[in-house]
């Protein structure tokens, strides 16, 4: 009989796996930790990037699955998602009986964890609380903070406003951001160690990356999401014109990935786009090589205002989805507009890269939460500090 | 064609019913709105007592009904009604469209309410955040404040605590508690306008109640349901001990009701309780006849908190459900023990009636909640204000 | 690694489980079988008689629980408790992979079981199709006999109804019933082997049982929920009349179960009922037991038409529940009408008990059924034979 | 106050709307009944050809729209659908209170409006049952055909089927297939009434379509699904080599329904197509249109074999997705065999058109089934005949 503590980590997409995933090998490596994977989501579906390959490639093994995304083209299916989500991961809760149940980030589905969770009395630890987007994914974020009983935040800021959100001090941590972790792995990489088309396949023109390179991820914003389609053109004109080797990455599931995606493959059929290749996926830290070696980042990715930071590499951070987010000095803000877009990303290639940024934690997050998951009294009661 | 708002109000339980039925007739009556009143949960069952019997027979006219408790006797079950919530409920708001959706306190299952809503980009309006009661139902009022656009709000503490949560101050309204206008409309009341036997129902013995008698209202607390049977148990031993006429209702449904309920019943198996008659509801404004010319309330009910005060009665309040709740000097606080709760049900009936107090407010926030719902401008995104 | 057929049993009622509990221990011992044992739907609930408890103490491990009861009066909430049982099946069929699923009889939720498994392209085996009853369940039956790939039928007449209906002849095997296994055991029983009053607890009187008693149970019938309370009604007032040691069983779940209960329970409180006893529910060898020491059965149970004609114990059929199922000799059909019903028990208990018939099997049902879930090839796709 | 009939029909997917719409236009037509219109699953879908647009162009009122397709590569899916489906069709049922549910064929999620509705004792309407294709939609049409009230089927074949099913005979009635209603009006036709590129966009070539052309619609057969991609693959390639103008329609939604797609995405970036134009979707009588003046109908849509017969069409079938179904002589069966496909277009070619059959009916069952559902006593309980 296992006196392990059973920690249980459920991924929904394929960022959150990239984020957490030295969480995930800190826990399964800590003798007292005992990790129960779920995957769930948009981390099983192909059309998304297939986390679950990923996670099983790295040796991790699985626990349970959940297949929980309601197709449509509307929020109702975000709503929908949630709610199966919660009817699922309770009957999975209620078969692996955790100690500690572990939520990532803001997905509007990471609430059906967090819900399930605190609803069955099973202590609750959310990363990554704290942060100002100010959009859907905001009400998601503290709306968990408010449900949670261990919270492991990616920086100072993050640390005070959990506290000011009336929770208890001695539960709040700030850990740094486990994707920095993986960061950390790649900052001294002098060439890119693989070759993307070969490794990823991906579709379109196979751009030569050898004298610099764009890379692209744009996500549709849900409070936006009827303008999706509106969004990414601006940033394709913007890739058209300049002429330059550009990676473009697929947007994950979201009320309105379809409208983004349409743009992009309706784009594609009008358009000879000779430089530009598109990609699914890549494993988080081949993302990371790639980035380090890249000229600059576009589109809103929270990589551009996290990873990007401490790799130096400079960020055109489109529109409203990272408002508010702590930033290093390497990111440039620019509206939904082709001229500011172009104009931003010909003159951070000027100006080149950018020193090292520690806003969001220095590389040991993954190993801190196991040990706090190992440590912390094991509680699911707690009252407003105000 | 209508340019009315289109206000939608979910209601899961009888009490929540009773809370906010003028919110509901003022409503009805703006010419500017159209109520869009939707049943659910608990509200709809027989062994809940209903609600759904009184709301017709008040005139409301029900524009969908939704069944989404599971059953089980565990916290499972709660997460699970919550998720089918979730699910039934966008299907209900993409067919209905409304402007704004109104949910109500914090019962775990109105979680769904808010979740449907605010991943559906509806405004989203909350009566009664702010409040702090150490329980789970914390978790969840304060995780619906975070997802909330309007806050109607029934205490200044309650604005206040809302406002450090992060929210706009001028989306933050202290209206006072809906179920104190109903409070208002019996508090001159001379006598019992109704024999509560023949009106009722109910089983058990038919104590004389004209001299004085004790009203009994005792949930389940989530947090401790494992206790519940031991709880209610002490309270049953004081009313049994204290043989005067006492008038108890039923539990409503939560994790452990059946604890509760299952006390009740193996109690009444094995004790002989010539003074005590049973209820499994009442509608609001008569059971606040009821209250008001009662000795006292016993139990843990909100009721006791809120319409007490405004009525002066009495409240031997147990145990940890109305925790840090705001309370007039009405209210003794006792634990589980059979002697405490003797003792203070003896001492209350010695020193009488209380005067009156406004800290719930004073009998027009049905009004002023129809009011704002009228005038608030429609938005649906926010952000933290620090 | 295991080279076993895994092959999944779901259990959601009690009376399921009695039936099967051969066929469960069979697979356990089959050197070539795995069993994975799901517990579903009213056999987790405590009202219903938790048959899971009965599980664990008989020793059967459990891969995975599902609870999926929706509460509710009404019918929705059957159709209801199918849907859930369909989403939350197909995950734990997905995690579980199992080579063969097994669903047992007719009740509404088992169809949850075989639409997961069909659409999943997982061979379902059946058991107990091919009879007729003329109610919902009949609907139920034979529209599972549709999805399943392997019959394993309790009769001649059940045999050949199957072939008539389209089946594949070669994959319909007359078992015999599983629960007469167990009635094979106690056939020869000379006295009870337990008192029930200790036992079992229950509530109500505790006639003496040596001079004869008698054994109701009787369940709502679905097509006719509304009359559930009238119904019962009849056999109280029989019961009440007669003043006859009675062991009463209460109904399991079903639409309509709170008007039977509900029937019972206000009979109760209106009559003094000096000679029942009232069980929640028994171990299945128990109570056969109890049945092979009864003057008769009352009520509408299956348990009637099948276990007491091997154990050659009178029955007095109540109304439509068991209409045109085979039957042996023992059974007496009246309808819901109190002289019926009186004259019926009076007849039977003058004439005594019957001899034993084959008509459901011989006693090896079990045994036979795991070696065919060992041998049959495995498939999921057929075509009908006309 | 209305004394009308109410007639619910669900409508799941673009051709179950094209199949049933005379039936939809009759009800909405006739003086008894009232058409409650659910539009659900992959029919409110924009990447299964949004059926539902074209339902509110064509003016039918929609009463209640409900979205429950799960997103998914795998069965699980489908199984999943099907439950949602269960659990949202029977509150819109509850709150709509229907006379009749009508559901039609066999796809996977119509098992959740035969459920909801029979589980509920609303009488159900079975359109199409009877035939035969020895897939997983034969498992699913003759168990909805055991829980039908009312079958109303195409062909006398079918007739005699669902009697042999121990179906009631005089609740089977043969009003030949709907769909056949609307290929009436276009028999005549001289020539395309429309431009086809300009009315529905669609991408690729434009083939000049005056000298003959192809029509090509191929759906993934469920119990194949693994091999979805390469089945598709050999009609593609078949389509390449032949170079003769064509147009080709997206498969609609099912299990698999990727792997198809997926294929033809892979094949379009690896070929110039300069003969091939892609349509999503098309209104049912502009489909029959192109159908009449086509050359040939390549694939295996359930068209071939009905509307085809009756229009006079060659139909290269290929594969196992219409096996045993009944059909005129316009139909030639191949397999999945490049060599095969191609002969058999160039032989189909050569030889041209046949004579007009009623095999699947005469162009009047709409009107028939409504008077039907006007006509037949409402009940909701039958038993098997034999």
């Amino acid at each position: 009989m296992s006196f392990k503590r059973k920690i249980a980590v459920v991924i929904t997409a394929r960022p959150s796996y990239s984020r957490v995933k030295t969480v995930l090998a800190a826990i399964n490596k800590h003798s007292e930790l005992e990790l129960q994977l779920i995957v769930a989501a948009s981390a099983l579906l192909d059309r998304y990037g297939s986390a679950v390959n990923y996670i099983e490639k790295d040796g991790f093994t699985i626990a349970a699955k959940v297949f929980n995304v309601l197709e449509g083209e509307n929020l109702t299916a975000a709503a929908k998602t949630t709610g199966i989500g919660i009817l699922e991961l309770s009957t999975v809760f209620d078969n692996l009986k955790p100690d500690i149940v572990v939520t990532v980030a803001d997905r509007f589905e990471t609430m059906a964890t967090a819900i399930a969770a605190s609803y069955m009395n099973i202590p609750l630890a959310h990363i990554q609380g704290g942060e100002v987007t100010g959009n859907i994914d905001e009400k998601v974020r503290h709306a968990i903070t408010k449900l949670a009983d261990y919270h492991f935040v990616a920086s100072e800021n993050a640390k005070e406003r959990v506290i000011k959100l009336g929770e208890d001090p001695t539960m709040v941590f700030n850990t740094g951001c486990p994707s920095i972790d993986l960061a950390e792995e790649v900052i001294n990489s002098k060439e890119l160690p693989f070759d993307p088309y070969e490794k990823y396949g991906g579709v379109g023109a196979k751009p030569d990356l050898t004298q610099g390179y764009l890379v692209v991820m744009q996500h549709p914003v849900t409070t936006e999401y009827k303008d999706s389609r509106k969004h990414i053109e601006a940033t394709l004109e913007a890739v058209y014109k300049l002429e330059r080797p550009t990676l473009w990455f697929w947007p994950n599931v979201d009320a309105g990935a379809d409208g983004t995606s349409t743009g992009i493959r309706a784009f594609r059929e009008q358009h000879q786009l000779p430089n530009v290749h598109f990609f699914k996926n890549m494993e988080g830290k081949d993302f990371l090589h790639l980035l380090k070696h890249s000229d600059c980042l576009i589109g809103n990715s929270s990589v551009g205002i996290r990873e990007c930071a401490f790799l130096g590499v400079p960020v055109i951070n489109i529109g409203s989805r990272q408002n508010r987010r702590d930033r290093g000095n390497n990111v440039v803000d620019v509206s939904y507009n082709l001229k500011e877009i172009i104009a931003a990303i010909q003159d951070s290639i000027a100006n080149g890269k950018f020193d090292p940024s520690n806003v969001y934690g220095g590389g040991d997050a993954g190993q801190k939460i196991a040990n706090l998951l190992a440590e912390l009294p094991l509680q699911f009661h707690k009252t407003i500090s105000y």
